[in-house]
C-alpha cells in the first residue's frame, strides 16, 4: 500500500485544511497516511523569524487571513482566527506522539477543529483532556506527553523535518522522498504517490 | 465580459507557468486578461529582503527549483534555471508597458519563454529586439521603454501593486478586488471572477 507522510505543526491553519481532507482523498487512492506532528518554531528561528511570517509581514498576513476565510467557507469548515496566533502547539504535539500511531490522525484533526472552528486554546491540559475524552482516546496520553521519551521524540521529529528540507507546514512527503509544500499541493502529492502526477 | 488582472514580475518563474496557461483557461470562461508587469524588487526590499526568498532561504530555494522542474515537466514546458537568478527584469517590464495593451501579454509570454525555456538573459536590449521581431511587434517599443513616461508608468504600477497588498508574484486580482497569490491559484481566481468559486 503506498504511503504519504503528512508533516504538520499543530498551530498551522493551512495544515488544518489539509488534515480535514486528507483521509478521504488518500482512501480514494488506497494510500496510507503517516502523521508527523513537529514544531515549526525552531525551523522559523533558524531562518531568522521570531514569529510566524503571517505576523512578520502585514501584507502577507492580511492576504492569508482572507484566504483562509475564503477556503474555509468553500470547505464548509467554519473558521476562527486563533487569539493569540500562533497558538503554542508543543503540548498538543507531544500528546499526539504519546498516542498510538493509529489514533494520531484523529487526535490531530480534533486539535485543529477545536482551535480553528471553535476558537479554543490548545496549550491547555484540561482542554486537551476534554478532547481526548470526546474522541474516546486514553487520558493517560496527557501524562505520557510529559515524559522524557516523548519530549525527545518531538525534538527528533523536528530535527528530521529540518533534515528533509521542510521549512513550513503542511508538507507531504512520498516514499521516494518527493516534497510537496502547502495545502494547495495535497492532491498533487497523493497523485505522485500512486504515479499519476 | 469579466476581467482578471494578472500581476507579474518578468523574472518570476511561477509567473512563467501562469503566463503559459492563462490565455486558454481565461478564454474557456470568457474572461479578459489584463496584464500588469511590475517590479518585485522594491516590494521585497520593504520586507527586508535584499534578493529573492529563493536565494535567501536555502531549504526554500532547493524545494522551489525542484518544484519548478516537476511542474514544468508536467506542463511540457522545458525549464532552465536562469543564471543569474533573478534576472534584472526592469527593461523587459518597461518594453511591455511601452507596447499596446493588446500586445502586452504576447510579449510577456515571450520574455518568460526565452528566459525559462531557452536560458536567455532578459536585460539585454539586442535580445529583446530579436524577440520583438520574432513576435512581429514594433521595435520602436525599445526606445519608448527609455522614455520618462514609461519609466514613471512602471513606478506607478509597482506602487499600485504595493497599495493593493501584493507581496509576491504572480497575483491575480478580480474586479471585486479579491487577491489570489501564486500559480496554484490561477484556476480558483478565474472561477471566482465568474462566480463559480
Amino acid at each position: 500500500m503506498p504511503k504519504i507522510e503528512f508533516w504538520c505543526d499543530l498551530a498551522s491553519p493551512y495544515s488544518h485544511l489539509s488534515a480535514m481532507r486528507i483521509d478521504t482523498l488518500a482512501a480514494a487512492r488506497d494510500i496510507a497516511v503517516d502523521w508527523h506532528p513537529f514544531l515549526l518554531g525552531p525551523i522559523f528561528a533558524e531562518q531568522g523569524f521570531k514569529t510566524s511570517p503571517f505576523n512578520l509581514y502585514p501584507a502577507k498576513g492580511a492576504y492569508l487571513w482572507r484566504d483562509l476565510e475564503r477556503l474555509s467557507a468553500r470547505e464548509r469548515a467554519g473558521f476562527r482566527r486563533p487569539e493569540p496566533f500562533p497558538q503554542n502547539s508543543i503540548l498538543a504535539a507531544r500528546v499526539a506522539l504519546a498516542l498510538d500511531a493509529a489514533d494520531r490522525g484523529r487526535f490531530i484533526q480534533g486539535v485543529f477543529r477545536v482551535q480553528f472552528c471553535d476558537g479554543q486554546k490548545i496549550d491547555d491540559k484540561a482542554a486537551l483532556g476534554v478532547l481526548l475524552d470526546a474522541l474516546s482516546l486514553p487520558r493517560t496520553a496527557l501524562e505520557a506527553a510529559q515524559s522524557d521519551a516523548v519530549k525527545a521524540r518531538l525534538r527528533a521529529e523536528t530535527d528530521e523535518a529540518k533534515a528533509r528540507g521542510i521549512f513550513g507546514a503542511p508538507f507531504f512527503v512520498t516514499s521516494d522522498r518527493e516534497l510537496f509544500w502547502g495545502n494547495d499541493r495535497l492532491v498533487e502529492a497523493l497523485d505522485w504517490a500512486i504515479g499519476r502526477y
